[in-house]
């Protein structure tokens, strides 16, 4: 009988093999500022975030069942962009729900990645009303950003490639919002390395995950939070992520970050490691200058850097 | 007989080798940009820029004959805290002479590196004559930015690994100010790849090695220029650097950008490629979006990475 653990790494070692030719293997970086530290510098990754290692995984296992008549998302962000370019790759046509009030950047973004973009009358509130109704009409395929497994195994590629790079690691960080990140990176890490210690970053204003570990139940923030960390406003970690990070025990902790430590690891991102990330991307980085990692070595997992430039500059110049 | 671009090259092959303990091996980038390029990023490299390699093949060199009282450079820039690491790193001290209107911050980096900083009556114009007197009065040996055989060896070693990386790349561009790397990227990429094209790239506003190459004659600046592209205000390339680049015509090309270029190239930098540049870092991806470039696929070493954030902030702003 394989294990939970087992299963699901398989499945990820196949998303690694699945995605190798769509994807960039990025290298892992080690900085001046501290040399047991490592970075994995997920703002050069295709798209500029992770997110394209759980579309292609999850749109390429929808191709090996059966070919969908289309995909379908609802993003306003990085997954947005991820699964415009994984649906292109194969030639599907893609549909991205996007709130009317999102950065219009980012909207042609994913419209120059060839999906269709659907806005009118979509708000935060009733956006997964309306996402129901278009994939009736359509019948296209839903490519969930977090609570979907061929998503979590591909976002586990990540950490598969850090520990290739530093097979010695103590520790490995994520931001999390939805777990899609965290719950992959748990499988692959603890799979390879028992010993290692996983840990999820949260903002404190948007602390239901770290509410939802420590009392081992579901928990829901009432709206979706302001911080700066705009790619982990989820309200809620999916059922599969709950699964992974809480059921079978495979996360180690998960940690707070406010929103002033955010904003001191953006500022150590772009004007120390020359990384300009998001303020999403620099949550394992914040929790390592505010002392709140566990001791030894340590594996950054920074998410992305689709960052709005204004807003770095207004937290960067006195 | 062995020639002089044989010669020199197996001196940058030893660079390698002695440096390798001591500075990182970056590793070449690809982007969503154009496919046919590969990113050099320096500005991960140690204290952030390639003057590392240059110093510390020419202090590790000094050891190697008999050991040096000191090292002394002038520099209010990247060379300082080279320097000093690479003395620090050996354990001989180090002085170095900063213009009393440089950068506090740059001064303090130097400092916390071990270096003695000196700066009192010590001006842009009156350096290099001061520069004689304190030699003489301390007995310490100088190392020259880029007019100085270990230092252009050392700095040829980006090149050795950007095609180790890369090697079938038909044109590497860097920044030119005094030449150093420009002259040791020529010896070490014509030396294993004879059909690839050198191409050095500057500010139009500090055109001397434009028309240093030009003309077939060094040509100085009659002041240091105010460029954005404070990595290469030299106001002249050095003897050395014209033996590689002129008198052996290890270079195809110089070409010049405009400060808007320049401007440019550090805003693709920062929002598209996610790198946090200074502005000389930028110059080849400026001469790139330019399209200054000669065709094929094309290397860019980014020379750095330490900028002043409110510069960069004040041209990203609208």
């Amino acid at each position: 009988m394989t294990s939970f653990l087992e299963e699901h790494a398989a499945e990820v070692a196949a998303a690694s093999n699945r995605i190798r030719p769509h994807i960039r293997r990025t290298q892992s970086l080690t900085t001046d500022l501290d040399r047991d530290l490592r970075l994995k510098p997920e703002c050069f990754q295709v798209t500029g975030s992770f997110k394209t290692r759980g579309a292609f995984n999850a749109v390429l296992s929808l191709m090996e069942r059966e070919r969908p008549r289309g995909v379908i998302a609802v993003s306003s962000g990085n997954h947005a962009q991820a699964v415009a370019l994984a649906a292109r790759s194969v030639g599907v046509p893609a549909l991205i729900l996007i709130p009317e009030d999102a950065n219009p950047t980012k909207v042609a973004a994913t419209r120059a990645l060839g999906a269709e973009v659907m806005q009118e009358g979509i708000t935060f509130a009733n956006r997964e009303a309306r996402l129901r109704e278009v994939m009736a009409e359509r019948g296209f395929t839903l490519v969930h950003p977090f609570d979907d497994w061929a998503v979590i195994h591909g976002h586990g590629t990540a950490a598969v490639e850090l520990l290739e790079d530093a097979p010695d690691l103590d520790v490995i960080a994520t931001p999390v919002g939805g777990g899609g990140l965290l719950s992959g990176t748990a499988i692959a890490a603890r799979s390879r390395r028992p010993s290692v210690k996983v840990v999820g970053v949260e903002p404190e204003q948007a602390d239901d995950a770290y509410r939802t570990w420590r009392s081992g139940s579901i928990q829901t923030l009432p709206s979706s939070p302001t911080t700066l960390a705009d790619g982990v406003r989820a309200t809620a970690i999916g059922k599969r992520n709950f699964e992974v990070m809480v059921t079978n025990g495979l996360i180690d902790e998960i940690v707070t970050v406010t929103e002033e430590e955010i904003a001191e690891g953006l500022r150590v991102a772009w004007t120390r490691l020359r990384l300009a990330l998001e303020p999403t991307g620099a949550l394992p980085l914040a929790a390592y200058i505010a002392g709140k990692l566990p001791a030894g070595t340590k594996g950054l997992i920074l998410s992305g850097g689709n960052a709005n430039f204004e807003t770095v500059a207004r937290l960067l110049t006195p």
